[in-house]
């Protein structure tokens, strides 16, 4: 039985994580903050949690978060990185799915997040949390960066086409899809109902957050820097990201299916559909897994890759919860293996 | 570990019980029938259940049904009747999901369901699946006529109010709201996305077959013949109901809520929310519960009951579990003890 | 051609009048107001207007606002009444889409609103601007009260049984739904798309702002206070209001469908379909139109009335043109005809 | 006036064209057939139409035809091919919205059809309706090949790449989002509400029909064959495409903004967006407009053109009677210029 603390629960990555957490046989749920709902019952906010999660909010200083064993971050970019020290010189691990410690030039990151970086060292520390790259890292980590939702989908879609060396990786393009709660809980006028409902549009064309990161993980997996075109878009789903992914073949007499079934073959949370699928993101609602398709249209050098996850969950609370499981020597699939509510 | 067979699995209220028992631990999935995909596996109709479900549909021929210890019908009406008698001889137990023994009264029963009832004294022997109500008899019972969806939100709703005599029962109306799963998965125009999405409705004003059941459990309570008003509306949601239940009180000092709470307090699925507040279909995304809020507005003699449940699993499927706890001596939460999703 | 001006265009209602009076061809569109976005095209905030509408917001000092024909207020309540009397006074007529002039008891008016009102007598002069009602009055007035969307859809709905003295009127029920759209284009999280998409909830049961306009409506047409209970309801759906409205009958031997057909036989804009119908919103979706159907179940003593508006049109803006359309003698259904937009 | 006559007018394409035709001032509609619903009027199957189409459904045998001015076929692939020769024949103008004609080299569209083509010699014959290519050739015609959805979309958004020689056409990539309603008004399980509402999927990776109508147009454009990877998508918009085009500059001085606001300088129904702006769907709805926008990210060799229609207006019905307004002179905008609903 592990202490577990939440800070900042109040929005969607909060509540799923509260979610999964409620259901780990080895979790006892500490702490949650919220300076600004200090005192709310969690199930007021959140009334799927009635009489299954019983903790209020708290403020940060009446958390104890430092006699957690873990810390999540669950808050906006630039807030962890001012608390995670404290956290870990008290021996508590740090889950952070903000990005903060995403990025590991730290000047890529103070351009694209407009912050000045509290703790470069941490970054240097910090493991890049996708269990399908960096498993055995992640079980000996002190601090994750859980991955974006979009550089989930994305990598793992990619990974093994760049890791064989088997396309240009000069133009690649990620052409990825986000239901709305991606774009979080936040009072804006241009996620209202009303406004995203029945309504399809791409938005930061000229530069997402999610660039530099998606960007690095592919060049890693590369070995070199990768080109890439990301364009992001807002379809009216509550969950669910779809990316669809273009690269030109530099070989095209390598069976792509066979390469990517055995790439995946011992991963809990990546599903290779047959040949010629189209995955579905309501296959994956609610669910911790990425399920992904090959498709070599008119048998041309053109390789599309589709990639779907839950953003919240794969994408954001259930990625962290397994990074969890890793570092502490649980079953990595403990509390995440709920089937995808469908229809 | 008992053997479960499932007569019809190609709808909804199908792969919601194979998303429900493929987690419970005391239950082995024999069997799952559809004569027209016969050879095809679940998992390809229902891609959430893959590296889950491995079972493929069978012939009802070839599914051995006699051999399991409960075979669930997912079937349209008039199907279970058909096979029942010789499941039960031959020690199977039945939960039936649709009407074929819902109604006591088998004229009303032929009036309303177009059929020539098969099997009239079964329908006796049959218990009302609605543990609030039936708890001691389902677990002895061997043939169970589960609850339609808008009778388990409209009961739950009303039955403090009736069993205690406090509503003028004569002009109950129950305004129902239910997403369009509750439908079927069948392929008909007025259930087409571009026909249902962002579009409101009511329909079968006239007279919907559920109208008989809630009638019936009300009547039941009540001692005497209720009045009902029940318009039913088609809402653009994929799953949920939302009753809204209005009565005129004949005793105005009664404590409402202090009633309802003692009423349910027992109930693991029964959730009375404090007074004022409004239930929201999405807290039971996913959940089987029923979460209920009472309202007196302006201090007057209408009482209105708010109820809320997910028509695919409280109003289906997930009470069918529920039931087939109690018939087996299972814990009554098992594998239906999953948090709403939300958002 | 007249000149029109607007106050407060930013949010639903003045897209919605901007989308209608663009298309007006005795209208010539001088001015809309917005402080805080003064300066901005309004086509650069409502792209759907890009090549149609030129005008660009401005301050309320330089709109120029006296030298209109009518200004329409598209405001929060509490902002016509500061300054309608400035308006009258030089001339222009005026058009309140809130809620300012609507309540003729100036004490409940305050009690509902939580504001004292800065014109009591210039609620005494307001026609209430439902023209199925008022139109006569309309056609002279200097001042509109235009009706809320909630009562437009009741009163329509309810009037011909009332008038006629048919029901109990001591406890009538409307239960009606409303689209997100009528909740404003306010940035408030409860509306957001991830808050607000596959949910339905009920809200507003202890007492809504429309209660006492309906009442007022009603009991006019009675001549004596009727009972109410009303019960508003948020769906997924961008725009469209459905009520839902139960009366006990007095007399049974009346044809009501005969009695609806002759009360609106002359009205263009509302629309009785044939008994045993079930009006969708979307047949009204951007449509100045109500659709009327009547139900008795079981042929029993409670009359249903189904009856749906467009919440922006014929709930808000497009009754807004109709009555400057009667107040300016124009042809009533100038600018205002268009057909629903279906699917 | 203009006789009129729509041949399969129960799906969407056909209440579309009712809904623009009845408030066409030149334009009397004669007929619309319907084997099946022969008998039924139109406006009981889509109430929208109440009281502004009275026609009802009749048989092809007694539609009269032949007397019209123009047919609209909005029918299934193979069926305009077999009535075109004898109308054309009875001096009647015809104008496609199926695929008959669209492909010029016969054996490509019979290997993607799957069907023998009727009439050869009239696909030489027809004109590819798409007014920004094709004015002069429309005005003469007698037979319009009604461009696709896709289509409209993609080549719009390329063409004045295309046609400036300023892109590598062996490469290019159109990732395009489409609304339900795109895959008509069919009773089948997959475009259920309940099946693709909160979702999101690809679909006909391999190849789709619009492939070699996109390929042909832009092979046109170019003077050579060109080579396209084309990737619809399902979205859960009633209406609405969104086309996200991406191509390698092979020259990158040249202001692409100023050379789209060129192109379509005087086009009615083109609308370029100021530099760096993401059109959205909804700004289209209703409307028989395409909105377009460029970007060129991280000011590289890649350019992404963002292309909007609503695919019922300017990628069908809108378009077609666009294509009718110039065949019989009249101004090229009546009936269509309606304002795209928004909310």
């Amino acid at each position: 039985m592990i202490k577990v603390g939440i800070v900042g629960g109040t929005g969607y990555t909060g509540v799923e994580l509260l979610r999964l957490l409620a259901r780990h046989p080895q979790v006892e749920l500490t702490a949650i903050t919220s300076r600004k709902e200090a005192g709310m019952k969690v199930a007021d906010m959140f009334p799927n949690l009635r009489g299954r999660v019983g903790l209020a909010f708290t403020t940060p200083e009446e958390a104890g978060l430092e006699k957690c064993d873990v810390v999540f971050f669950a808050t906006p970019n630039g807030v962890a990185m001012q608390q995670t020290r404290a956290l870990l010189d008290a021996g508590v691990k740090v889950i952070d799915l903000a990005a903060d410690f995403r990025i590991k030039d730290v000047k890529e990151w103070e351009s694209w997040y407009k912050l000045e970086h509290a703790c470069p060292d941490l970054i240097a520390e910090a493991v890049y949390g996708l269990p399908e790259v960096n498993r055995e890292a992640i079980k000996k980590a002190r601090l994750i960066a859980n991955p974006g939702c979009y550089p989930t989908a994305a990598q793992l879609g990619f990974l093994p086409l760049i890791e064989n060396g088997l396309v240009d990786t000069s133009h690649l393009v990620a052409d990825c899809k986000s239901g709305v709660s991606g774009a979080g809980r936040k009072a804006e006028t241009h996620i209202l109902f009303a406004e995203a409902a029945d309504n399809f549009k791409a938005y930061a064309v000229s530069g997402h957050r999610h660039l530099p990161e998606i960007r690095q993980g592919l060049s890693i997996a590369a070995g070199h820097q990768v080109g890439l075109t990301f364009v992001p878009h807002l379809t009216p789903l509550i969950r669910g990201i779809h990316a669809t992914l273009y690269a030109r073949l530099s070989k095209t007499d390598v069976d792509l299916q066979a390469l990517y079934e055995k790439r995946y073959a011992g991963e809990p949370f990546v599903d290779v559909l047959p040949a010629g699928s189209h995955p579905e993101t309501r296959s994956v609602r609610g669910a911790n897994i990425c399920r992904i398709a090959l498709h070599r249209p008119q048998a041309g050098d053109v390789v599309v890759v589709l990639s779907v996850i839950d953003n919240l969950v794969k994408g954001a609370a259930g990625q962290a919860v397994q990074n969890m499981n890793l570092m502490f020597g649980f079953v990595e699939t403990t509390a995440i293996d709920e089937i995808g509510l469908l229809p």
